[in-house]
């Protein structure tokens, strides 16, 4: 779908003007205060003006086909206005009103599905219903509806933000510093969808971050291939994800209709592709403008130098680093030696820095600190306190002019300032700050948060990943599970290392099938209708000859004759019995939305009691597999726990790239895959995967 | 000590006195604002007078004796001017001046043990040195140094503020909203010590909350003594405790030369004795602020209600209550009916609540909503989101003045106003919701988190608790193992189980010994200078009869006549093979400051690999002890796991009430205590301490 002149319209008409406080006096407002203002129409079926401009009867009577039309008017009013834009030629539409299909009702489905026909018909991009409208700051057109007071004389910084929430991009743009260059509210997003938005906002050049408050995504297919566009042109996405929590994820589904869908495949997503993942609207925001201002200044490690100008927020810094998992570079004598020349003699040279309050109004100092931590190798970012004084004075605008003139003076690695709180965010200091590419933060939790985010995704390299997209194609609900013996077989097929096994059905293929097998041996009666096969006496275990073998087969059958006489069954699985090793288990589920995921994790209370287990989705390589394993709390027990030998690691991330290669493979009808246990041994001696269960759709 | 003329003295003195910035005029111009400025006099050798004020040339010549000296002066003649202030019987002093022991110097520390010298002989409260000074906002007397604009005028909402960082404490006052009564600065807290300011504040009646900025406790006795006080008359104490990391604890170390000792002690001694504990400093002026307003009101159960306005406000308070630990109420459908009296008929009646934004400017709808789910007994306490417009507006007003009214009209469980963004936290809101009652928090992700600290101190209850203090006496270093013998005999005096046990040193005293066990036993040379006694051959496992333990005890001998010929030994060590059961880890370690300190952990990789273990001081009750073992994530281990029988939890919290005892009772000789492992059998079964270690000093 072509955006163009729904983003980027080069006239526009607002229908149903209005004085009164509403989407009618918002966007009109907005249209005058647009670039092209004379070239912005209202119409009014009664009104001859408002605000001094001349009304239009009916969007027929404008005197051009305008590109796109506002409609402020109620929803019933809407179809018609859009029927009679379409008939006209105009080619975009922003719709407002809500009480279309979010509201559940048979009506309100109705009345959209037949929106969705017009704008097919006419070819017109519509914007909602039931949003906030769009806002352009980089051509400065403003079709906003709600609340908001921006100012589209601010300079456009990058960040184009996307909300699936009227109320949230409302909130948002009216926060006076945010250096917003496309708003947009989505609404039901069912005509534009929040797809088209995102395919649009990351080719876009003068868009430098985009920032999504997602509930719920429609198109999976289309979302992906766009995170992976903005991986590989290394675009930075943002993304608050809602309905995380099982309440959260009810309360987005009665919001907005969209399903919330797995939170942990939504999140194992957003690594694969390296999206930054914000918790909290505040830290959305600082996250976002941080990175704008950052303007593709990303760090080369993940390691931060700390300066602060007392001793209690260095102490402080340091606590809220570990806890908040950032990493505090190690700085070399060197660098302290020079350190020293610039803080008073009973200053300690460490990080974090204690630099006291003697630099203050002392620019040469500030900025020889700067420059000493920014040439040691071993720091990849530099945060600066800059909570000062109950207002903007002398002092701050000191240590910000200082800070600004480090940046032009050739300090090139990024520089944050943090305020420990809030309050201390003047909009003079954020000015100075800015205009030098140094981002100014939030409270000390909240940036810390963030530190360690954007160094992460200062690390985060596309060309290790294995971006190929898994969504999987439609299918029926109904299904079916391989037997344990097909399982195993297809495993194998696939390159996953299983225990021998053979299905006998008589004497002799028994007599045939133990020549070729290593003692002890497992057997096992073959049926799909008898599942708790212990129970029903279908197992016999550490058999070590052939007679053992004979004479296990008639007991078996004898067992299950007598406890399951209906049960219908095809012979007897015959396998060997696979060395204990350390236990993993692995599974796949596979994502509606994002196709197959691969877990892992150990065997027993690890994953059962401590849920200490890692997802990721198929595709994989080994270092994405390698990842996964490093990800687990229980990692030291594969590299040579209380004594044992180290795991055989290589081997077990070729198994797990084999099975996700299959389920990737297979995506549109594995259902689900468990193989439990997997027997990882030392180094050098492979793993074996002792049960598998794989269910396919049938349909 | 008696702090009434440094806290509340009816007359001041500021030596020093300056028009420069810095503390000579800060603490100058406090003094004018004082409510007795007409007491306050200034002093300086050659001014005759500075902001229309008369200077004295000295202490010695002013008009009155006065309760307390201010001094602006430089370190090196401070102790002169204190000895001055003391021969003419004044009572107190501040000191600004840094340069004493913090800096770490034999000077330094030499000039502050005079002046520790003549504080005590002429009995004067000496503040700081190396401090930012004294407000007393129930009084009005400003003894403050720092720049600070704080507004004496300002009502005083029971706040008192005492941080061991002077930067900190003048961030927090210069932070316009905080309900100061007395802010204090300690400074190096060697005269007068935090611990005297605690004990001073905790009594005072127009104190109704203590927030200590605390690096490190010099008096753990009268610490703890002060929060069992604090305690027992319901003062909340919040405390931001820093030096939490190993990198912030000798950051902590190089500041003010307190030691930071064990964070994890610290916290178990906050949570015995109900401290709020605050991790950042944002979140640390949200929770004092916030008990302040509510001024005693607290909710009698856990459980909140949320209202927010927009779908995806309510949607994303859902996700951070569900991350941050807060718990929703369910609430009844009763309380549902009455809900939808005042929403309109689109919106839920659910938890969280979108109301949506039809209540705007709808006062009784509000009051409406906040009666029903006030009168829902599920619900403890009701946030509602107050982040409307970008500046104070009629809307907003509306929504403050509507949340007032409720809580006048009968709303009497406490409520709590939340922006999503600090940028919503108007002044003017903030004045009519808090003359109100209700606080006006921070941005979501902090509130979120305050609000669970604050439900868990609306639960906490000190008389569920064991509130003796456990700080041990004074000892050296040396200490001493008990043999495994010795250690289990005192552990069995103490009541807790053991394997029966006894050393036979002749053949003749292990066939007696044998006589009065069950079989299997356990053999084991009994020897202080063999570490790893099965490595020597000295230990013999499942002995089953008379004869096997004879011939045992001749193995062992040879072995270890082999092994280790030169190692003296002191007989066999035989005891009953204790069944295996759950295997649980109990230690004990005892901290230089607060004492000995119970562990609980499950044994093999719950406490190594996943650090799953649970810390409390001594002494301890069933009730706290049982509130450890629910805190461990292996708890349900313990409860019946995978069809095993349920353990025997009260037999096992009846050990570690005894070895915590045994540990109190002996706090000033117990270094350590290892028993691991300790067996839990099924319920009524009991438990069997394995093996045990006790390590004492020796001086």
């Amino acid at each position: 779908m072509n955006l163009e002149k729904l983003i980027k319209p080069k006239s526009i008409a607002v229908v149903g003007v209005s004085d009164k406080p509403g989407f009618g006096s918002g966007a009109a407002k907005g249209a005058l205060g647009s670039r092209n203002a004379d070239r912005a129409y209202f119409v009014h079926p009664k009104r001859e003006e408002l605000f001094g401009k001349k009304c239009y009867p009916s969007i027929s009577d404008l005197p051009e086909v305008v590109d796109c039309v506002v409609l402020c008017t109620p929803a019933k009013t809407v179809n018609a206005l859009v029927e009679e834009a379409g008939r006209c030629g105009v080619g975009a539409a922003v719709v407002f009103a809500s009480g279309f299909s979010e509201e559940g009702t048979d009506e309100g489905k109705q009345m959209e599905e037949e929106l969705k026909e017009i704008a097919r018909r006419h070819d017109i991009c519509v914007l909602g219903p039931n949003c906030f409208g769009m806002l352009n700051n980089v051509d400065k057109v403003n079709m906003w509806g709600g609340h908001t007071f921006w100012d589209l004389d601010d300079d456009s910084h990058g960040i184009a933000i996307i909300a699936q929430s009227g109320f949230i991009s409302a909130e948002i743009l009216n926060t006076d510093f945010f250096n917003v260059s496309y708003a947009i509210s989505s609404g039901n997003g069912n005509i534009v969808t929040l797809e088209d938005f995102m395919e649009f906002v990351i080719e876009d050049e003068s868009v430098s971050v985009v920032a999504i408050y997602l509930e719920g995504v429609r198109d999976a297919e289309r979302f992906v291939s766009s995170l992976k566009r903005a991986a590989e042109i290394r675009k930075p996405v943002i993304i608050l994800k809602s309905g995380r929590s099982v309440r959260g994820a009810i309360s987005a589904a009665s919001h907005t209709g969209s399903m919330a869908g797995s939170n942990k495949s939504y999140m194992s997503i957003f690594e694969k592709y390296g999206v930054i993942v914000a918790d909290t609207l505040e830290e959305f925001m600082c996250l976002a403008q941080a990175v704008s201002v950052l303007n593709g200044t990303f760090a080369t490690k993940k390691e931060y130098a700390v300066i602060s100008f007392s001793g209690g927020e260095s102490t402080l810094s340091a606590d809220i680093a570990e806890e908040m998992g950032v990493e505090l570079a190690e700085i070399s004598e060197e660098t302290k030696q020079e350190m020293k020349k610039y803080i008073p003699d009973f200053a300690q040279a460490k990080n974090p820095l204690d630099a006291t309050t003697s630099l203050f109004r002392d620019d040469e100092k500030t900025i020889g600190l700067l420059k000493a931590l920014n040439d040691d190798p071993a720091v990849g970012a530099i945060t600066v306190g800059t909570n000062i004084k109950k207002d903007f004075d002398d002092t701050t605008a000191s240590l910000c002019g200082a800070i600004a003139k480090a940046k032009a003076r050739g300090v090139e690695k990024p520089v944050l300032a943090i305020p420990s709180l809030e309050g201390y965010r003047y909009r003079e200091s954020r000015k100075i700050l800015e205009d030098a590419g140094v981002p100014l933060m939030s409270s000390m939790g909240t940036s810390f948060q963030a530190l360690r985010k954007l160094a992460k995704f200062a690390e985060y390299d596309y060309r290790e990943r294995t971006l190929a997209s898994a969504v999987p194609g439609a299918h029926g609900e109904k299904t079916v599970a391989l037997s344990e013996f097909d399982s195993k077989a297809e495993m194998k097929a696939n390159g996953v290392p299983v225990p021998a096994q053979a299905i006998a059905r008589t004497e002799e293929e028994l007599t045939e099938a133990v020549k070729a097998m290593k003692y002890p041996l497992v057997m096992k009666i073959n049926s799909s209708e008898i599942l708790h096969k212990t129970d029903a006496g279908g197992v016999k275990l550490n058999i070590m000859s052939e007679e053992e073998a004979l004479a296990a087969r008639k007991e078996i059958y004898a067992n299950v004759a007598k406890s399951m006489p209906k049960a219908s069954t095809d012979g007897i699985l015959v396998q060997e019995m696979a060395p204990s090793g350390v236990e993993i288990i692995i599974g796949v589920t596979n994502d509606k939305q994002f196709g197959p995921m691969l877990l892992v994790g150990l065997g027993g209370v690890f994953v059962e009691v401590f849920k200490d287990a890692a997802l990721y989705p198929a595709p994989l390589n080994k270092t994405e597999a390698l990842a996964m394993l490093k990800e687990l709390k229980s990692f030291k027990m594969l590299t040579g726990y209380r004594g044992s030998k180290p795991c055989d690691i290589e081997a077990l991330t070729d198994m797990m790239v084999n099975i996700a290669d299959y389920a990737y493979k297979h995506k549109d009808e594995v259902k689900e895959m468990d193989l439990n246990p997997v027997f990882v041994y030392p180094e050098g001696e492979g793993v074996c995967a002792v049960d598998a269960l794989i269910v396919k759709y049938t349909d």
